[in-house]
């Protein structure tokens, strides 16, 4: 949603303006440098400008902020690790659009964690931004929930291969955990589509048009956090900035398959919906001919023999039918004949 | 609308003739010129063709004219500056798609300034048009207000890094100050069709339909103005023209990826109407589904229980149950046991 | 329409056959010679082949052929200028797509000329075919009207750079010209949508759906025309050929870009007829929807009454309620309460 | 129609396996040789594998087989002219989508041929093969029926320049032979379509659905035919191989315009198709609504009318009503005034 | 259905985690070594790591492994034969996207094998995984059915090429296999829609608009594994990786057309299906509006000869009518009359 942008009409370019919603009361700030051998965490609840220094050599360092409203912080990260303006720009404003931008001193992307809320059936998102540095990387979160908790696990257990890699495979790691959470996301709106599928079919469910058009919606959300990054990974992985090492490219271009794969199902989401959507409307026109047909046959049934009721329920002075001892039953003979007649015709005309 | 390009079938081409709708009564110019250190802005309310001269070194030159009727200072703009008459015929034709043209002495960009009349539910488009040229800038307006307001405070107050950079930047700064007005045009959009939205699942609001349809048609017209921008910025990020700094590029990279954002989501707005408009059919044919539902259970029911009070209405002499004491009271029951099979036939087909 | 084609079935390529439907009479040719100086016209009503002559390098030369179905005229052409046979083929057969090509003598451009007949709402297309030899131009129009007569005045009146320039840039100033007239037909297309739109709006006009369905297929025949136009244009832009001076390209890439914008134009039109479409089709079933309740409500409050009247009007000789002495107020007050009721409920519902 | 594909699963690639429907008794073998001054047809009824030889320098050679279920035949021209067996497994199987592949020693092309069964509104296609090789060509049909009587003819009679060049260009001309058949099939479809517009606007026909469904497949057949042809046909002018000459290729590049030319138009007829679609079913809503508007006016007038005569039809003892002197033709006059107003009422909301 | 990614969230990138259905009990080995002169084929059902070796250069070595439920099995063979642990990650998983992926020892394949469940109407998929090395190929399969039993036959045979030619025709010669069996379960998918669209137009089975929702379904599953395919196939045919033979590739050449062919082939089924739903919506309309015509035609009719027996069967004291001797009759004639008129007025409004 761009509608918070209008806070910034006006001002230059660069402006590092906090445009989303206060999500955090105060910056939460994790700080942990690992190598092959050592790693150590310091999880700082109240951020130091001073707890940011510059890189050391022997060491990978991870700098995360969770929390995006404190725009002097962003400033000041900015300006200890010579990053620029444009960079800083993004990060504070949560509605960009995924991308990866190179820099001579360092590697920014932005992307979205998706996440599925089954009760509202809504897709949340939230921006991550990352900056890969030499020796260093940043991450931004919105939330002060830690999306990283299983990256953080790995590396302070050692295991896997991300301890012996530096901060370009870190940052790899942390896109890969990220975007594991979309397929669960897609799981859930499949889900949802079954379920839907389900009800049309067995003609339940009282409300599935408006249940439709809300899961395209959130389609459409999903696509604007898949699509984007696609093409972010694809330059991510034909990179050849001297931060990122030939060996992480591997991996990083098994992400951009993976982005292909989600792309792809998304869309076939998508065209399902669609389907489902021209089944529902064909079983309303069905469901609708039907009643039709009931009404019909019955109108045509029973309005010819009111009339013929009627007919002989006026009072004229002089109808001769009356007068006649079984006038009566020649006329029920006769309308049950109609019945019946009828009933074969509409048979025929396979109306019921 | 290039509805009054008819004025100039048969001129030779690069005629400069202003085919649009005369928006000011006497063109206004003004005139501010800039360093790192100095300032000056004059406003001349009445032109004069003498106040235009060739660049100083010094100073960045920025020209600014409201109003483009008066082809003749267009022409004699033209010449003073060295522009190519074909830039000149697009200056003067508010019609034109944004384009973005370099010449051997110029850049010539075209846009549109964009606003949102909420009472109206319009968007109403402006012609921009840009040429920077070596150390100075001209920009046209079609309407006297002036769209450049924050940019010439900014330049007047020193602020951020404007007045340190050249007419390059300055083109972009003004481009940038358009985009943001996009941003809230689109949201202006999209608030609307949260409006129609509920509209439609509260079944209130008596014309959603037409107001689809003239949402669909403004976002047609953002479109026209978005897209090509797009292009053009893409040149402009990409040209590699010697007044273009490569310092500045990276900037118009970023309104690139503006543009793109921009067009993801007009297109996003456009799938949203469509999934909308699809709402609203299906909910006009699941109302009809219920009202035929309705119809067909009140005939089936009363047409049957009407036609046999219409045949013991009937005259004839002999018809042997109204003779009977209890006839009245057997036939009530015979129609309250149909009444009852009915109901319970039409609720088991789920019909209400 | 290819129907003409089925003429050439079986003949060799090559073969300079008129598939058209003939227009003129006798074919009419005129001359035009001209530099920078002097600008003689020479209108021969009956064509002589002799008249046709080697170029002469001092002027430039312009053939105009009215009338294609002379097709000895037009191999004897084809030999005198040495123009390869495939070209003569597509010069006789009005059916060809726009195109471009080029070959070493000379070049070949096939593009439509539209009008709009405002009176039958449909737009009629002709061809015009233009040879760009060595110092002469050679066109070729189907009808005898004459559609470059504001080229010829200009030139003759020596007004702009037209005289001072090459054959190039005159085949350049055609095709302007016929394109200016198709912003004229698409500016009568805008018309006819706007005035169905108003009519579908205020459910006015009796046809909306024919004339819908005929402007999309109006649309369809001037995209046939523009739409290979445009990669004509945009080869015709970038070409290296010795006839094209580097001055004309500035010139022809204007072109491309009207062409490109009469492209984009002319697909707004189409989805604007897509969406009155669905406009249309949606305050149908409005409509039907509206009636449908009228119809409804009518038949729920009258059809129970009705029932209760024909009860009341039953000849059984013992129906107590019929000896009251106030027994029809009291029905006629329950009827009253039956309708009040039901009134009520339908409020409710939102029928009407 | 891939159905007999699956005669062949399991087979190892390059076997010459027929797939189609065998169309011929026996296989038919014509050969032709020329060169500028002499042109020898033998007509074979009982092919030979004798007759196949080497090709001799100083003629073109044509061989032209009629029928491909003689798998040994194929195999041995196969060995004879050293094809690669991908080649001859394709000539086998009348399934294979349009191509064009180079090999060392010579060149395939399979395309479609087209006849349009204007009695059964269905698209006939039949596979042709046209294989060039130095000095020679072979051509494979599936029918007995010679597709390229004109071209022989042409041959015979020394018309064109047909004699004076090689194979490739013989390869050509039966190539643009086909495709000129598609013209006349497009033309048929496009008659075909007029009707149904015509009856759909005019209310006449009595299946138009079904006329437009079948069409629509038809059509999707010859997409099928032409689409990839574009694509081999791009290929083939585009190709630097030695059988093909330069001078031929300007020829072949013809062939290219006009496949695009017939794909623009196979478009624009599905375009259109659907556009009828739409008209069809906005013709058949637009009468629905017209006969439900009938239905409501009818109703709405006569049921109150009913309602009230089926009031006094009542037989309570004390109607006050029916005992009043004119009681009747007050009623009457009650009853004209309603249907009056209804009338009124109902010509303001335009519904009759 | 990428359901059981969720198993792997928070896992490191290269983990070999087995995410499908188990559908075998114990993974099945089969080994075959040949070369032109011998082919040792050695089947063992319960498998043994020691049976991987080292590949022996006179032979090309064939592993199939049928099950994939075996991590550490699958490990080890990454082990044994160096395969990269992004590989091993894929074939794990069948939830994968069909690609093509090379490495500096070996080239992975990853696509899907089709089968269609004709009393389901479901197409099944199976993942197939290819990894071709240095003289040997390692094929992975989900179940125990052995999908390439065709090919050992014809390798123990000895019939075709098979046997002289590499592990990379090997590798061509199982996906053509698989991909034969494509062209099948679109002859099933064809053969089904063919027999909806006779329902259809015949009016006949009842439940139409399900099973053309399903076919849909089942027509975007195997759009899956086909597009996906495309592309690898268009890679593996352009690669030049050493283990490719350079005479393989026009072979390869010859799979990516048959993919070409396949994936029109689905579209065009997919269009066919559109077409078949927009058939039955026009059938649905066609049909509500001869019902809609019918019970508008008996309400027109008899409610106003209702309404008319129903005046004179009021009890009104001074009815003059009554009295007439004859006005029974005359009524008749009168209600006679008004039918006659009505019927010819529908007649010619064509309403029957």
């Amino acid at each position: 949603m761009p509608r918070k942008l209008r806070k910034k009409i006006g001002l230059p370019p660069g402006s590092v303006v906090f445009t989303g919603q206060q999500k955090v009361e105060t910056v939460h700030l994790s700080y942990l440098e690992y190598n092959a051998d050592i790693c150590d965490e310091t999880s700082l609840s109240n951020q130091t400008i001073s707890s940011f220094h510059q890189p050391i050599s022997e060491y990978t360092q991870w700098y995360d902020v969770r929390g995006l409203h404190d725009t002097e912080l962003i400033k000041n990260i900015g300006q200890t690790f010579s990053i620029h303006p444009l960079v800083l720009e993004d990060i504070a404003d949560p509605a960009q659009r995924p991308k990866y931008e190179e820099y001579e001193t360092g590697i920014a992307i932005l992307l979205k964690a998706l996440k599925f809320d089954a009760h509202l059936s809504k897709v949340i998102t939230e921006q991550v931004s990352i900056y890969i540095g030499n020796g260093f990387i940043l991450s931004f979160q919105e939330d002060v929930t830690d999306l990283f908790v299983a990256i953080r696990t790995r590396l302070v257990n050692g295991k896997g291969q991300i301890r012996t890699k530096g901060a370009d495979y870190l940052a790899y790691a942390i896109i890969d955990a990220l975007m594991d959470h979309y397929f669960v996301v897609l799981d859930n709106i499949e889900e949802q589509i079954e379920v839907i599928e389900r009800n049309i079919l067995e003609t339940k469910g009282n409300n599935n048009k408006g249940k439709i058009h809300q899961l395209k919606q959130e389609i459409l959300i999903a696509r604007k956090a898949i699509g984007p990054l696609r093409e972010a990974n694809s330059r991510f992985s034909k990179s050849d900035h001297p931060l990122i090492d030939s060996d992480t490219k591997k991996y990083i271009r098994d992400l951009y398959d993976h982005n292909v794969h989600l792309m792809d199902t998304v869309d076939t989401y998508r065209d399902m919906l669609t389907s489902l959507q021209e089944l529902y409307l064909s079983e309303i026109s069905f469901k609708m001919n039907q009643v039709m047909q009931v009404l019909t046959l019955i109108t045509t049934i029973f309005v010819p023999l009111s009339f013929l009721a009627g007919l002989y329920g006026m009072n004229f002075e002089y109808i001769p039918e009356l007068k006649f001892k079984y006038g009566y039953f020649v006329l029920l003979s006769v309308m049950f004949c109609m019945v019946v007649g009828l009933l074969i015709y509409f048979k025929k005309k396979d109306w019921f």
